[in-house]
């Protein structure tokens, strides 16, 4: 395989996406084995003003949805965002993952150059090729929320380690 | 221009380092104006067995250090890990874009299938090709400290965006 649109974002995607799966298992396998309602993890923020654990989980999978629709013109289902418990947050991944198996190579190779628009914020858009919007804002976007998303179990004592980000189930 | 391992990787690190060096000043500036001594922020622990925020640095740069000498095969400076303050940190940071510099696509671009060993642990390794390693070990490991070192601040009421993350000083 050599470097291109598709093998930098829809691979990356998928691999990172059933690590999440992965440690999503491991966050409600805690919960249980130390007796408190897995809503403490589900609803939890690192701060005040930051979004909770559940929007963590959506967004990251959103994100890798969005960008893969976006960049490959391949429509992508939308999600009511009514997830959750853990086994919701788990279906949305499955969800997203489903979708992206629906992505051609075909669709997204070449599509460097393609002008993307996005939202940012309520009102304002931004327009840019699409190898920037993979490269600088899109892969980073979801790495930030499935980051995010450990933090938030690793800050509660979940019994998560980089492997796990990293590898999921593989790197045990 | 189009994809390649050069513009998935150099230009990524570069980008984000300087959203990281950007997340520092703010770090610094908040901990001046509430008056308090930046060595709160610079030791915090997101866990007690997480790694503190100096080392989410330094590791972050060290991700993209090392990628780059591992995939381009252009020997990277050593450094002696003892940053303790902000100011210190940025100077990392600016070591680390400094050397990314030096680094020529064409010691990069082709490198897929270049197999690259890495020590995983203290004592074992894993080989992979060069393009496996870029997307699904370096890339995510270095936005995983680049992240962290963020939601440590965060947690802090440090006052960030994810602006400040996708765009650093260009997102306000």
């Amino acid at each position: 395989m050599t470097m291109s649109m598709y093998a930098a974002s829809i691979p990356v995607f998928q691999h990172m996406l059933r690590n999440l799966a992965f440690i999503l298992e491991k966050g409600e396998a805690n919960a249980q084995a130390r007796g408190f309602d897995p809503a403490a993890l589900t609803t939890y923020r690192l701060a005040p003003d930051m979004l909770p654990f559940t929007r963590q989980v959506l967004i990251a999978c959103d994100a890798a949805k969005l960008c893969a629709a976006r960049i490959s013109g391949v429509e992508a289902p939308k999600f009511e965002d009514n997830e959750a418990t853990f086994a919701d947050l788990r279906a949305r991944v499955q969800k997203t993952l489903a979708y992206l198996e629906t992505v051609p190579a075909s669709a997204i190779d070449g599509s460097e150059d393609r002008q993307i628009t996005i939202p940012v914020g309520r009102e304002k858009t931004r327009t840019m090729s699409a190898q920037a919007y993979l490269t600088t804002w899109a892969l980073p976007n979801f790495f930030f929320h499935i980051t995010m998303t450990y933090a938030i179990l690793r800050h509660n004592g979940v019994d998560l380690g980089k492997a796990d980000y990293l590898a999921g189930a593989a790197g045990r």
